[in-house]
């Protein structure tokens, strides 16, 4: 632990209101979404404004041993930005320059700007950044790569990581390393910009971003399919996924249709099981094909309503209530939020497995779903209050991860390990693999300096 | 170097006639398609039949520090496959199993599979397995996967990295770790996976790959533009990418184009500046739309003569003429292959700046590029009989990587680094991810017995 005129040095070192030490402007860089009740107070807030601020909190902070946590807009779901007690949080949620170059089609960004803000400034050059998190109006994109989040896209357009052809990160001693550039194809030295992609602040700290962007999409064809159980929902999944490339292909369970009912009044069949959002974003009579052939499927495994639209906004009503589902659900009590992935034919063993582990332990579990990617979201939901209900929706957490695991799956598909998915990790990678993860993060962080605690216990110790 | 009895120990643990040491049968193991003079004489080959395999002779290279060179069908371009004197060379080409899965739309592959070859499998279940480097028909995956391949496809549908969901690898202490898995989402622990797509056998050797694989695309329509000189091809890439997304675009220059007639007599026009390949995979009227588009950009910027067609065998006529590019060059004499990428609007600076090169060294440079990634194959042709001219376009082969990293480029797209292309990564990379470079390598081959020399020289000492 620094002393107090350490401290002075850094604020020092910095521009005036960089640095936070007041405890009650640092609260609200404690939690991110997950709510992590364990989460500390830090020592001191840096909100970075440039990549040299970054460099300076960060050699501050490796002399004298302070860990360091990295945080964008603090939307993560995993605890993967929850402060240590007396840890050094770099913030970048100052960091917002933005520049797009419609001739390489690609922008140059800042970790700060929110995922919308970077759709909105390409959308202004005619060109389109495909990743969108169901958060992407709240989310930073610096919390985007530190995760690779996905989103509704990804089943046609792929993660965040498909997107990033360079960066500028700033590693544990201090140093900027600028990797990769605006070329689609550059093979040379390792793969070190992927790298980066999905370590959530354990390697270094990505200040700059270069992203690929895309013409903009076609408006999209939309088929909202009513299942009466999960089952035809899961099996029509797997069936269309095998011939066809929607440009989104979501689900929720009858427990997401209620919540979201209840919150928009949008007249959702409230008996229903299950329901799919299907979009297709080719050439519209092309669209009306591909759409039709997932009609015939969805009847083919029971659907009693299918509505087809090719209106945008009346198709964006149902995305949108879509998204709106974790908030939704978050109405009914505290949360524990699953990411757990499978492979897609494993999506109905998934859900119906998530639905027994729901009745084991006496916990509601609503389910929605990015189905085309084999990638769900089961909340549990629980009073906080209620030490036992709270106990049995714990226990019901780590029985979702182990399922997934023992499909062939993924305890995280998009959000991240953070903290409250360690424990998971191991018996989903096995020991080599965990073995690379802690070589990889001992050759870039000795001391175990940046978020120590999220994704592995790392082996080094800052003292 | 061991001794004679070690090697018998090798013999011993492996099947019959998996480990060669005839020097007249090693013989076939010692070049690459580079045909680098340097290139030395094996201790042995290890044609592995498994992953147990490679961890016997790995597990047996490490005991006695000897150099392991991995190697697959031996089409490398850049010399990362070229034998040491001394060294075990690990063969990929007896591991050819495959398995393709529909449901998941993915395969399971093993290195030694040619890529036309994963490609033909994944077409006989309806799918599509997208990247195409040239020489798709020669080339393993397992290459592919060593130096993240791309190929004419990319443009629109990315480079191998892309679709590497998963592998399992063999690190340098023998140990076999398996990486993803068929999952299109999943962010559990580091981006492992990726860090080996292109780490050219200097991090570990990749025994099997899960790949993603996509429906089978509609039949491309197809647009050739001739152009007096190459300036006004050049700018019409630039325009085209802009705001559109062809599923191939490709570029051959006056000197390839008549190298390429010489051997196929197709009637190409041997006047021509410059010639595109364009095609378009959308549905049938909307390709006609998008090349009438692209059309008109190539007359503005004067293209003297322009042929549609909507039949692909006439069409596929073309793209064979530009695959058959290096190969039609290579009757000219000796090669020296670049593979140089920009931005897309450094394109025409890039070409002109090669033809400059070319005049200054009194060499002759064909050029032939994935045009709309921004990514040129410059040919050196020179007589190796002749001294003098055998340096000057030595001379030339640095100008040219030195001129592409001048643009903001890369000194390698697809092809790798290699041994030949070593002395100018540092210039690109700069100190700094040259430095993480090192340091990622020194965590996974500390004493450098995996491809040393390649890509950059290793730290370690195998001695």
């Amino acid at each position: 632990m620094p002393t107090p005129p350490a401290l002075d040095r850094l604020v020092a070192d910095l521009p005036a209101d960089v640095v936070v030490t007041d405890p009650d402007r640092m609260g609200g860089y404690r939690f991110d979404r997950s709510q992590d009740p364990d989460a500390g107070v830090p020592l001191a807030v840096v909100r970075a404004e440039s990549t040299q601020h970054v460099q300076t909190a960060v050699r501050w902070a490796a002399e004298h041993r302070v860990p360091i946590i990295t945080r964008g807009a603090g939307t993560g779901l995993s605890g993967g930005s929850s402060a240590l007690d007396g840890c050094l949080v770099v913030s970048t949620e100052r960091m917002r320059r933005i520049e797009v170059d419609p001739a390489t089609r690609t922008c140059t960004v800042q970790p700060g700007l929110l995922n919308s803000e970077v759709k909105a400034a390409a959308a202004a050059e005619g060109l389109w950044y495909p990743p969108d998190p169901s958060s992407f109006e709240i989310c930073s994109i610096g919390g985007n790569v530190a995760t690779n989040a996905g989103g509704l896209c990804c089943v046609k357009y792929g993660v965040t990581m498909d997107y990033v052809l360079g960066m500028t990160v700033v590693l544990v001693d201090g140093t900027a390393v600028t990797l990769g550039g605006p070329r689609v194809k550059d093979v040379a030295g390792l793969s070190l910009t992927k790298l980066f992609v999905g370590s959530e602040g354990t390697l270094g700290i990505v200040t700059e971003i270069v992203l690929r962007l895309l013409p903009q999409p076609r408006p999209a064809t939309t088929l909202v399919a009513t299942f009466p159980t999960v089952v035809g929902a899961t099996a029509s999944v797997v069936e269309i996924t095998r011939t066809m490339r929607p440009s989104m292909l979501e689900l929720m369970d009858g427990a997401t249709i209620n919540a979201v009912e209840d919150m928009t009044r949008m007249g959702l069949d409230r008996d229903a099981g299950a329901l799919l959002v299907v979009q297709s974003d080719e050439p519209s009579s092309h669209a009306r094909e591909e759409l039709e052939a997932v009609a015939a499927v969805c009847e083919r495994h029971g659907a009693t309503e299918i509505m087809h639209t090719d209106d945008p906004d009346e198709g964006e009503a149902f995305v949108a209530a879509r998204r709106l589902a974790i908030p939704a659900v978050e109405r009914k009590g505290s949360l524990l939020l699953e990411d757990v992935g499978v492979p897609v034919p494993q999506l109905g063993a998934l859900v119906e497995g998530v639905a027994g582990i729901a009745e084991d332990n006496g916990v509601l579990i609503a389910v929605v779903a990015h189905a085309g990617d084999g990638n769900t979201h089961p909340l549990l939901v629980f009073d906080p209050a209620d030490a036992d209900q709270t106990a049995r929706a714990r226990t019901a957490y780590g029985q979702v991860m182990e399922l997934a695991i023992s499909l062939g799956g993924t305890i995280t598909g998009e959000h991240g390990v953070g903290r409250l998915k360690k424990p998971w990790l191991a018996s989903q990678l096995g020991p080599e693999a965990m073995e690379l993860n802690h070589r990889i993060k001992a050759a870039l962080d000795p001391h175990g300096l940046l978020n120590p605690g999220t994704v592995f216990e790392s082996r080094g110790t800052p003292g």
